[in-house]
């Protein structure tokens, strides 16, 4: 595979979580990466203003995300790429290009989901898409999204890393679809051993990893949801935190890279709280900021 | 005073707290910043190694932070801007920019330096440069760096806001040098009104702030020294933390630019541990990192 082949996808998506700081997470992401081995786009998204978004149908925001969908897949198929690196944005930027890489490798796409949630909910258990584009990509939920499946994922052909504290309906829906996870707990004490018995068992050549860095300890790295000095106490209780470490995700991710050819790769869901209040307090100092 | 004669200067000196992610921080910060209303200088400084600084009598890599501070006054006079936005690096930054000041006010510079220390060792109580900047702009310590204050600050033309804990010596030390200091509970009590009284008594017009980021609380802003996670548990005891949030610091310094003329802003001492951390997770991860 020539690196020269891979295209990289800057997508700053945010109205996936209803969160405007994902799209300045998108930036920062993008201004931090290692300079692109080939072509870049952007995809087309709105900048966050001070109008809330609403819930189109059962999803907040679902016009544009269906639109910031088309688009991506238009510019995905004008470079008709071996591998796609996705700079989110939130989780549901992997839809058009994991969609686009199954097709590809004749549905034979093997998908790491690294995360925190398995992301399989429907709009009938939540009204953020964010949380349903691996149900999605593998043909469930909601039909204006599934539509741009069309060649879902096969279900033993996915794996997730870190998923924890899953709720009882997700943890039923995993089962019902067979979907394998390796926890933060089994990664801990077996090493990369399960996740390279689950690649070789799928027979797969070629590997999409979705890395959703709110898999990692919101108390190790802070650039996370989870890791906001704003939210009261206790306004998070219930959903799953992230326990894994960078080092175990490095380690992991660089040890399936060995038995696979890694196709593509997307990160998502960076919120930099301290880089976006360092941001914002600049604007507002003497004689740097903006209304001096 | 048009804005356009501001000069930015972007030093990303790293030798003064001898911390290589100074360096980064510094361009984070830059890529942070409002965009510049007049020109911009980078000072020239070089970019850490492996090869560890050395104690060059007294001093860590004083050769460096020597050619540094004229190479900051070289570009500073090259402008003779009215007034300097400085984008740190280490606290040492604001050597050249602060003297330069006080020269072209006329000795008569007022000066706020916000921060959680009083910034006036000298070598015999410590080997970092950036400790001592104060003391320098006061006319104190290393002869080597007082040597570039021509017109050094009037003690009673200074006043720290947010300094805390600070050591016996260095209590005893600002008595003896009759510098004031509005502290954390002070500013929480009785808000801007003795910083207010403080630039009134001065009789100054011009005002230069030293920013320190290392005046807010680690816990609610993580880009600071204090906020690194490597750290073994008490590897910082004794040394003071930072107890102010940004909306006190933002607040404050709007106030006293009502009162007066901002001439100078520092912003120093970003360290911003989970943007290079992301940063260094990127370059290691397959498909995207350096190596693949």
């Amino acid at each position: 595979m020539s690196s020269s082949n891979t295209l990289r996808l800057v997508f700053p998506q945010w109205q996936g979580g209803n969160n405007a700081p994902y799209y300045f997470g998108a930036q920062l992401l993008n201004w931090l990466a290692p300079a692109p081995q080939g072509v870049v786009e952007h995809v087309d998204v709105e900048q966050p203003t001070e109008q809330p978004l609403k819930n189109e149908n059962g999803l907040m925001g679902r016009q544009a995300l269906l639109n910031q969908l088309k688009d991506a897949r238009a510019k995905i198929d004008k470079h008709a790429p071996d591998s796609i690196v996705i700079l989110g944005g939130d989780c549901l930027v992997d839809l058009a290009p994991f969609a686009y890489l199954n097709e590809k490798y004749d549905g034979e796409l093997a998908v790491l989901w690294v995360d925190a949630h398995p992301d399989i909910l429907t709009p009938e258990q939540f009204e953020h898409a964010h949380a349903q584009v691996l149900g999605n990509l593998l043909g469930h939920g909601d039909s204006d999204f599934t539509a741009h499946v069309k060649q879902p994922l096969k279900p033993e052909n996915v794996c997730y890393l870190g998923v924890n504290d899953a709720t009882e309906w997700e943890q039923q829906r995993m089962q019902t679809l067979g979907l394998k996870n390796i926890s933060p707990t089994q990664l801990a004490e077996e090493g990369s051993e399960p996740l390279l018995a689950w690649f070789k068992a799928t027979g797969a050549k070629h590997l999409a990893i979705h890395l959703d860095l709110d898999v990692l300890d919101p108390n190790l790295f802070r650039g996370l949801l989870f890791a906001n000095t704003d939210y009261a106490e206790g306004a998070l209780d219930g959903i799953a935190q992230g326990k894994l470490s960078i080092r175990q995700v490095v380690d992991a991710l660089a040890d399936v890279s060995k038995v696979s050819q890694v196709v593509g790769l997307g990160i998502t869901e960076h919120l930099p709280w301290d880089a976006l209040a360092l941001k914002q307090m600049m604007e507002q100092l003497p004689l740097i900021g903006v209304t001096h």
